[in-house]
């Protein structure tokens, strides 16, 4: 991924530091000597309620020179705040790119581990927590991340009609009421006139939605609310921190908590780009602002032992999906934890379609990354095999090999290729790579109160899911895919879901079924098939009414056996448009049960 | 300024070709040969509406390689577009950083000429138009410069009460109501479903202000209305293209036009950075979306026979200043031009103060930019001489060589000096450089219909206004400069105002006088001068009340001779709370005339 130049040539010239630094990984196996770790205490990295970040740059650096393998703090609160921290423009998939302050800037690393010892690392504003790129065999452990005044904000219904909604919003989220708009910001007064120049620090939300106070999980069959970009909502001030928002057609349950979810995805918690073997063990997640842990183009990821989990009563973790992991290779472990309360998905693993603008020579196409938030992806090197894939029914008709590309800006590319394009190439197809699909273990996870779906399995590897309990608004588990709006690339060939709880799911709108088979196929879908050899065995299903379980579509080969089906009385029945089975447009789908209601 | 890494090193390699590449001035003083000119048209740079962009990179990628001294548009209008524009992180001081798609990106050229023959350039979307980085003698000359759709928006007022304004919003400027919200779009029908990263093409608006319709200038006596960042505004919607502003204690003239100031800078129409020798020769500004020419750090400007003016009966020109030239060396020329209707001053010459943090040891510092829109700025080099000002009461205390530097991120810098700080250094004292200080000539230009200011004079080269004709609502002539909160060093040395004719102004809110001579100065005023050595002489002043002439705040050195004051009924008169002078805090004044009131 790009960022400014001075930044780049330091890389090249740390890459070399630690190549030269690098210890071999057998070495490794002993035991640590004292020179391998060090202590940021030494460094007046301190909890002492001060900003540790201009301290920590200086203990990161001596890590680096020093060759330390162990980044140790002793247990306390450390806060950071972003004035003096590293600045690096970055791309991330899936959220917003841009130029952040990043308190770890883990770049060009080698076998370095973070240990917290139980440690809270507390950040304050506008802020990026980790960045793990150009790294290989990172430990990250014992601590956990939060901030002091999240991105989302949250406020208490009232009451409502067809003009508008009265709120009431908590202390803890500060905001101003000025010439008929709500704006949430950081509660530090500003200073100095207001003038064009004028910006002030705004949290600013694009998106609204209930959750149930008591339950602390999504209203009962709660919607989205979108808003177009926007800082602000319209209100009129009442007394006290009560306010009435001006927005008609709002609905809610007096007494549930309106979650305003943030117009931005630009702080995730940990970013990873072109890394190998980086290992989360023991890491709590409060909040983030996007997602919680974000992978591309990463090498043998493990997230074992951690959870992602609001702090301080807040109905909100991360304002995005815990995890998510784009054109990954090697593994992908998610074992031992607990994902809930984030703004969306628990993870998501795919890889990226970019779509052909138009042949410029028989081997020449230029391509765009459409999808906002692909913007940059390095999707590309000479010698990267792609697939050529028709962009309304996803169907894979060929193969090649980039012999050159060139960039011409974030959106868009020009690729050569060794030969020919096909012949059938025509705009609006995409492209995606070929490469070493990570083999996806999925175990012993609780997944609950989030918004919207569990896992998003889109992964060409072997895929096992087993062990978990869901308790999703939405689908527990979703495959989907598309070229021509996501641009996510999917299609399991090897996937097994097995003794798994689904625990009163899909009580939410994000959904057609428990278990949902999706692709983005809107043409010739007697012949695309897109999901392959998936088996669900041995799982429980509680459902509180004739909750769909499976839908399937476009799949080659499905099994179903062996799974139990419970009811319970945990929420009031649904009036259900599907049967417990929808199976259409699919070839070698095996059920061993009739429809249980 | 920073940019992604391979811009950077291809721009390293850019500036060796040119190098090897230049043809030495000596030569080039002789007739062009034809192999000097390079003709678009032979590009496929085309006047057909279809996007020039892309056809234009390969035209200047050639004018590169072959050394082409002018670059040749066939007269006719060219479209440009963003898509496969070039990108570039760019730092513009005074308007808003960012990652731009830049048309003309004139990155390391020399003695390059850009002649459009009376050609039109109109420009679509968010893109920037010019960009001259890091180039020398470069001339454009004979094209204009406009939007297609501006970054402003207008609305016709049709009546108010105190709890909102009732406007009708003209077909040039596509809106749309959602939510209660009014937002300013590109008219372009968005596509595919609202979704939590939907963002779609929105022309956020930050700032109200109300025009004359049939005056064609800010209304009289009309405020400004900011809005905290926003992109839209409360509204109810009515028929037509009529809407309710749902906005308390707006006020204006039934019939007037109320415009709505974008909420950002991101757009400027020209950048000249880190060049020299830059001459614009009959360039038309239309539209931009920030100021029309922003030079910084560059060396001789000459600015002749321009024009800042609307097109399509829009009341905007540019949605910034006409001009504005930050720490710049050699001259500066404004002759001949006419700035009108921009939405902020003709111009603005000034230098930077960077705010000290602390002492960080007895020869170094910890400096910020305080500024927003200073972020980034290139301020200093090993060996850049800076003198020390106390904050709040612009006092030059001492000096110091800049030895080295560390740049913590665009915010913040650690200065090492090669000699101690002076003693009496404390936090939030300022820096600012010491360099050849520009030669301003601003003759024979017509100043008219802006909002706020003509001209701002802080530059300590000789600077001459003349035989210029100012019809300002604000100051017609501003000197400032402060160091706690724009940041901008002034303070003139030898200024002359002669034969101006300064034609009703002040019949706006931006000034305490038509020559308005303050400084930033809380503190110390007994002992403190900033501006120095100012003769008035020979100007006709047409007011239309008691209008103050002269405001003088901490001057040393300033005479007032020989300058006719005729009376109009051009506007009803203002309650004035001012003399016809008001001298305070001065040294060496001289007023040959009574208070002609």
């Amino acid at each position: 991924m790009n960022r400014p130049a001075l930044k780049t040539l330091s890389k090249v010239l740390i890459g070399s530091i630690c190549a030269a630094m690098a210890i071999p990984a057998s070495l490794k196996a002993e035991s640590e000597s004292k020179a391998d770790i060090l202590n940021v205490a030494d460094y007046d990295v301190l909890p002492d309620g001060g900003d540790c970040t201009p301290a920590l740059r200086k203990a990161l650096e001596k890590c680096r020179e020093s060759g330390a393998t162990t980044l140790l703090f002793p247990e306390g609160r450390y806060d950071f705040h972003p004035d003096l921290a590293e600045e690096i423009y970055l791309y991330i998939s899936n959220n917003d790119e841009g130029l952040k302050r990043v308190v770890f800037p883990l770049v060009g690393f080698e076998n370095l581990k973070i240990d917290g010892q139980g440690s809270e690392f507390v950040f304050h504003g506008f802020i990026s927590p980790f960045l793990v790129e150009d790294s290989s065999n990172i430990t990250l452990t014992n601590f956990s991340v939060d901030f002091d005044r999240p991105f989302h904000s949250e406020a208490i219904i009232i009451g409502w009609d067809e003009d508008g909604m009265e709120v009431e919003i908590p202390q803890q989220f500060p905001y101003e009421v000025r010439n008929g708009l709500l704006t949430f910001t950081s509660g530090e007064k500003e200073t100095g006139p207001l003038t064009t120049v004028s910006k002030g620090t705004v949290y600013g939300s694009g998106h609204m939605l209930e959750f149930d106070t008591e339950k602390r999980e999504t209203a009962y069959m709660a919607r989205d609310y979108y808003f177009k970009t926007t800082a602000s909502y319209p209100v009129k001030k009442l007394d006290g921190r009560k306010v009435l928002l001006r927005i008609p057609n709002l609905v809610g349950t007096p007494g549930n908590t309106l979650v305003f979810g943030p117009n931005h995805r630009k702080h995730p918690g940990f970013v990873l780009t072109r890394s190998s073997d980086i290992t989360f063990e023991s890491v709590t997640i409060h909040h983030a602002g996007g997602m919680g842990i974000l992978g591309q183009l990463t090498h043998n990821i493990s997230i074992n032992n951690c959870k992602v989990t609001p702090s301080n009563g807040r109905m909100l973790s991360t304002t995005a999906d815990a995890t998510h992991f784009v054109n990954c290779t090697g593994y992908i472990k998610l074992t031992n934890n607990l994902f809930e309360n984030q703004k969306d998905d628990a993870t998501n693993i795919h890889g990226i379609y970019a779509q052909v603008t138009r042949k410029t020579a028989p081997n020449q196409i230029l391509i765009q990354l459409k999808h906002r938030q692909q913007h940059g992806f390095d999707l590309l090197r000479p010698g990267t095999e792609v697939e050529f894939v028709t962009g309304k029914s996803l169907i894979s008709y060929g193969r090649g090999i980039v012999k050159e590309f060139n960039r011409i800006n974030k959106e868009y590319m020009q690729v050569t290729l060794e030969e020919e394009a096909p012949a059938e190439l025509v705009p609006g197809d995409a492209i995606a790579t070929i490469r070493d699909y990570p083999e996806v273990t999925i175990a012993n996870n609780i997944i609950r109160n989030n918004r919207a779906r569990g896992m998003l399995l889109n992964c060409r590897g072997k895929t096992v899911v087993e062990n978990n309990t869901f308790h999703t608004p939405g689908a527990a588990i979703l495959f989907e895919g598309d070229a021509f709006f996501w641009f996510e690339q999917g299609g399991v060939t090897d996937c097994v879901i097995r003794n798994n709880i689904f625990e009163n799911c899909l009580f939410g709108v994000w959904g057609k079924a428990i278990i949902d088979v999706k692709a983005g196929i809107h043409e010739r879908k007697e012949e695309s098939r897109y999901n392959r050899n998936i088996r669900i065995e041995d799982n429980t299903f509680r459902v509180f009414d004739d909750t769909p379980l499976l839908n399937v579509y476009c799949v080659d080969g499905l099994t179903w056996k062996n799974n139990t089906v419970e009811k319970t009385d945990a929420y009031s029945p649904t009036p259900r448009k599907f049967d417990a089975f929808n199976v259409t447009y699919s070839d070698n789908v095996s059920i061993d049960t009739k429809n249980p209601y």
